[in-house]
């Protein structure tokens, strides 16, 4: 069986800051039509980066949604034309002012492929060299430096909640253990 | 520094069939006042279910936002007044017909926390009973069984791309880590 379903047709119905809703009509496996209510958004990125004594960077950030401050990887929003590498490089040098001379692609995390269309491409950045911090307009944004075990110990006590960082941690320590071996 | 926003005022933009959108003002640690828009969701669970070779099912599901077949822990929404134990009990049931006889909450995963408020519940099911599946109505879903290193060989191939599975995987392997100690 091939799972797949045939857009009828597409309808934007509120075009906002960051993101516009579509309200389309698609055609299920089984032939009938269906409303599919799709939130569109530019993509992310998010970036792990780890200096030479294992400590990873995160930021601090009230995230107005959550009502909450979230501890997460440095990330961010790609900008009009820029491609994931170039917003992961800009990101990374905006939030915590480090430029990397490595900076690996970890593959892709979907925010919530049911209904929100949120890419963010995860990097793995190292040999870290410190410039100034560059914060967007706005943006109230502490960094913190943290032991890679420690930040594993965080995780298990459920205070890492933001989920691209939970998806680009787990890559990392993956990337990690195979470097291990 | 307490980073907090204070909320101005808040304003519904779009009521949605799953989302709702507002458009808040909000006063900034600096004083201003910036919008936030703000995707509303009800929130979900997802549930890293293995049997005891430990084999872990996942979900095959044509994704209509992102275009393509995703694999994922089962997870579904939570219905009104449900509470996230209840859910994930429901979603494990109704996507893999699946009966644990044990069930540990894992934390919680925020989909994008700067501006998509869903909320995902993870769960660790164990002690599995096989029953009937029952799909949502206009779901179609495929069950598939994989052994818990094969499935992080597919992460590490970027073969697994959900956020909440990302995140459920590695909070299940700490967890089967700790186990083993």
């Amino acid at each position: 069986m091939e799972l797949k379903e045939e857009m009828v047709s597409q309808q934007t119905v509120y075009e906002g800051i960051i993101v516009n809703v579509r309200r389309d009509k698609a055609r299920l496996l089984d032939g009938r039509i269906t409303n599919r209510e799709v939130v569109e958004h530019p993509g992310g990125v998010a970036i792990f980066a780890m200096d030479t004594q294992e400590n990873v960077f995160l930021v601090r950030q009230y995230r107005y949604p959550m009502g909450e401050v979230v501890l997460e990887l440095p990330a961010g929003k790609l900008e009009k034309g820029e491609n994931p590498r170039e917003a992961g490089l800009r990101e990374l040098e905006e939030e915590t002012g480090l430029i990397p001379g490595t900076f690996l692609p970890m593959g892709c995390s979907y925010s919530s492929p049911g209904i929100f269309a949120e890419k963010i491409y995860l990097f793995f950045a190292e040999d870290l060299k410190q410039g100034p911090v560059h914060p967007d307009d706005g943006e109230f944004v502490e960094t913190v430096k943290i032991p890679f075990s420690e930040l594993m110990d965080m995780v298990r006590r459920g205070e890492i909640r933001d989920g691209k960082s939970l998806a680009g941690i787990l890559k990392a320590s993956l990337l990690l253990e195979e470097r291990k071996k």
